[in-house]
C-alpha cells in the first residue's frame, strides 16, 4: 500500500505535536480525520474546528475532518470507526504535564491508559492494526547510562505521566506479541520545541508553561517576568540540566517516515525508535540561543531542583536514522528563531485575546510567502472525497 | 479504630485467596461484604452466593453479604459504596493466568488495571482511603539477585499479568504520594498453595490448572494423567524451577495482620510487604512432598521451558515478620496434606459434579471436628446487623 494514500486517524491532533504532524500528513497527500477532546487547545464557538487545525488546513492547502471525541467515550469512538475506514492511527491524545500528573495520578492513568485501551479495542474490532504512538523519553526514567538507546532499561519512571507512557508501551508490546497482525511504531520523543516556520502554528500552553522553551519565549515576549531554573548543581558542564531538544518539524517528519515504514512489506510487531538529535543542551545554553534569536534578554533566577527531574537525558538516534531514513535537520538556531516568530505573531497563542494579532500575523505571512513559503488563505483544495460522509 | 470492628469490602472474595481471607476476617469479627463477578468461581443457580462463600460462612459461623458486581461496572460499584460504609477494602479481584494473559493482553489490562482504577476512584469519592492489595512476586520479573526484598527492582516483568500487577502498584504508589489520606498495603504473594484444614475450602481452578500444585493434586486424584515439568536444565539444585510456596492460611493470616497495621496510629502512605516463607523448593521436591502426603505416585515428564518462567524466586520476608508481626507457620507437609484433603473431598472442586461428594465431605467434617475444629453447619451467627440493608 502506498503510504501517501493511506487514511489516517489522528487522536489528539489539535495539540502541539499532533497539529504539526497533521500538516505533514496533509502535505504528504494523506486523508486525515482528527479527533480531540479539546482539553488542551483553543476553539472558538463559531469555528468548525480548533484554530490549530484551521491553520493546518491553511498551511497545507488541504482539508481534514475534525470530530470532537474523547477516547474515554467508547461509544463515540466506535461510531468514528463505523463512519470512516482507517488504514492507520497516529495516537497523540494524552495528558502530558509531569507536575499535574503527580497531583492527579488517577486522572492521568484513566485518561492515558484507559483511553489507549479503548482505542486498541476499537481498532481490533474494526480490523485496523497499524498504529504510530507518541511515546516519550520519560519511559527511561533516570538514565543509568547515556546516550539512551532503544534497549536501555525502561520502567523505573520518576512520575505518573511517565508511568502512563511506560504502561501503554507495555500494553502495545504485549498486544503485538499476542497477535501478529499488529504493526506498531512507538516513537520516543526527546524534548520537542520550535514551531512551524510560517509562524502560524506552535505550542500554545494552557496557563503557565510547564516546559522550559515556551516559558523562555513568554519571558522574551514580556508575558512572564523571569525564568526559574530548577537547580544549577547537577553534574553537567554548567550545573543545569541537559536535554535533547528536537525541532517540532523534524519530529513531525519522523511520523511521516514511520508511516512509510509501517506500510513496508514484511514490517510487523512492536517497534521502538528514539526521536531526538543526539545532542544535549543545558538550560543556560538554551537561554543564550534564545537570546541570540530574539535579541531579548531573558532574566532568570536559580531555584531548588524539582523532584523527578534527571540531570541529563539525550539519545542515540541511529536506529531511526537507519531504519526510518530519518534524521533531525534543524539546528538549535532554527528552533529558537521559529519559536520566537510564533511567539511574536501569537503572544496569546491561538486565541489571540487582547491582541492586535491579525495585522501582525498578516505581515508575517507575507514575509513567509516572500521567502518561498505557501499559504492557502483561500481556495483550499477540496479534492479529498473520502472526507464527505 | 479497633481493627476487629472495621467493615471490609472484599473484591474477588469468592476466589481462592479471597475466600480464605474472608474466613479469617469473619473469625476476626469483621463485617464483610464480598463482591465478585463470578468469572472464576462456582455458584449454583439456586444458591444465594458462590459455594466458596457458603463454606466460608459454615466454617466461621458468621454471615457475610455477597453482591455479584464486576469492577468494570462503575455504576454498580458506586451503588455498593452508597449502600454500605466501608472502613477498608481488600482488593483480590483480578485475572491471574499468566499464559492466558499472553494471549489476551487487552482483556487483562482492562480487567485488572481499569477495574482497579474504578475501585480507587469510587473509594476516593466515598472517603474510604484504606486498601489492602493483592500484589505478586511477579512484579520483580526475572530476579537480578536473591532473596527478593521489597526494594528489589520491579517493572521488568515477563508477561502481561505481571504488567497489570506492576501498573496497579505504580498507580497506588503515585496515589499515596499525591494525597496523604491514603493508606495502602500491597502484599506481594509468592506461591500460595494448600487449602483450609477442614478440607471444605481450597483452590478450584477452571479447567486444566495453570499452577503446579493444583495440577499435582489432580494427577494424584486421577483426574489428570501426568504432570509436565517445564524444563529441568535450570541452574538450580536439581535443574527444576525453585519457588517460594506459602500456605494459603498463612497468606490469609497476613491480610488480617495488614488490616491491624493499617489502623495503627500514624500509619499511612504506600507500603509493600513480601508474603512468603523465605524458603525455595524445586518442582521435584514438591512432587516428593506431595507423594508423601498423599501416598500416591505422581507420574511426570520433562518438557521444554515455558517462556516467561524464571529459574528461582524466593523472598526475604523479614519486613513483614517485623512490621506486621507476621510469619508463615505452616510447613511444606501441611501444605501438601491440606491440599490433598481438599482434593479428595472435592475432586471436582466446589461444583461437586458427578461425584458422591457429600458423604465423603460429611465424613471428613467429622474427622475435622473430632480434631478440635469447628463446623457451623446450622445455626450461623446472625448477630451482625450491619449486613441488613
Amino acid at each position: 500500500m502506498d503510504p501517501k494514500k493511506v487514511s489516517v486517524l489522528v487522536t489528539g491532533g489539535a495539540g502541539y505535536i499532533g497539529s504539526h504532524a497533521v500538516v505533514k500528513l496533509l502535505e504528504n497527500g494523506n486523508m486525515v480525520v482528527v479527533i480531540d477532546n479539546l482539553s488542551n487547545c483553543y476553539k472558538a464557538e463559531d469555528q468548525s474546528m480548533p484554530e490549530s487545525l484551521l491553520r493546518a488546513q491553511e498551511i497545507s492547502g488541504k482539508k481534514l475532518k475534525f470530530l470532537s471525541v474523547d477516547l474515554l467515550n467508547l461509544t463515540a469512538l466506535e461510531s468514528v470507526f463505523k463512519s470512516y475506514h482507517f488504514d492507520c492511527v497516529m495516537h497523540f491524545a494524552a495528558l502530558k504535564a509531569v507536575g499535574e500528573s503527580c497531583q492527579r495520578p488517577l486522572q492521568y492513568y484513566r485518561n492515558n491508559v484507559v483511553g489507549t485501551l479503548n482505542l486498541l479495542d476499537v481498532m481490533n474490532k474494526s480490523g485496523c492494526y497499524s498504529l504510530i504512538y507518541s511515546s516519550s523519553a520519560t519511559v527511561y526514567g533516570d538514565p543509568t547510562s547515556l546516550p539512551l538507546v532503544e534497549g536501555s532499561p525502561t520502567g523505573s519512571v520518576t512520575n505518573p505521566y511517565g508511568g502512563t507512557k511506560h504502561t501503554t508501551e507495555m500494553i502495545m508490546s504485549n498486544l503485538c506479541a499476542s497477535d501478529d497482525r499488529w504493526k506498531i511504531v512507538s516513537l520516543r520523543y526527546f524534548n520537542p520545541v520550535g514551531a512551524h516556520e510560517s509562524g502560524l502554528m506552535g505550542e500554545d500552553p494552557n496557563g503557565i508553561p510547564n516546559n522550559l522553551m515556551p516559558y523562555i519565549a513568554q519571558v522574551a515576549v514580556g508575558k512572564l517576568k523571569e525564568l526559574s531554573i530548577y537547580g544549577n548543581d547537577y553534574n553537567t558542564r554548567d550545573g543545569t540540566g541537559v536535554r535533547d531538544y528536537i525541532h517540532i518539524q523534524d519530529l513531525a517528519d519522523g511520523h511521516v517516515k514511520a508511516l512509510g515504514k509501517i506500510f513496508e512489506k514484511n514490517f510487523n510487531g512492536y517497534n521502538v525508535y528514539n526521536l531526538g538529535t543526539g545532542q544535549g543542551h543545558t538550560v543556560l545554553e538554551m537561554i543564550k540561543a534564545f537570546e541570540e534569536a530574539s535579541g531579548k534578554v531573558i532574566p532568570y533566577k536559580i531555584v531548588q531542583r524539582r523532584s523527578g527531574d534527571v540531570a541529563e537525558c539525550y539519545c542515540n538516534c541511529k536506529l531511526a536514522n537507519h531504519e526510518l531514513q530519518w534524521k533531525a535537520k534543524k539546528s538549535l538556531k532554527d528552533m529558537c528563531e521559529d519559536m520566537w516568530r510564533w511567539q511574536q505573531m501569537n503572544p496569546n497563542g491561538y486565541s489571540g485575546i487582547d491582541n492586535n494579532q491579525s495585522s501582525f500575523a498578516d505581515k508575517a505571512k507575507n514575509v513567509y510567502v516572500k521567502k518561498g513559503g505557501k499559504i492557502y488563505s483561500s481556495g483550499i483544495d477540496s479534492n479529498n472525497s473520502f472526507l464527505e460522509e
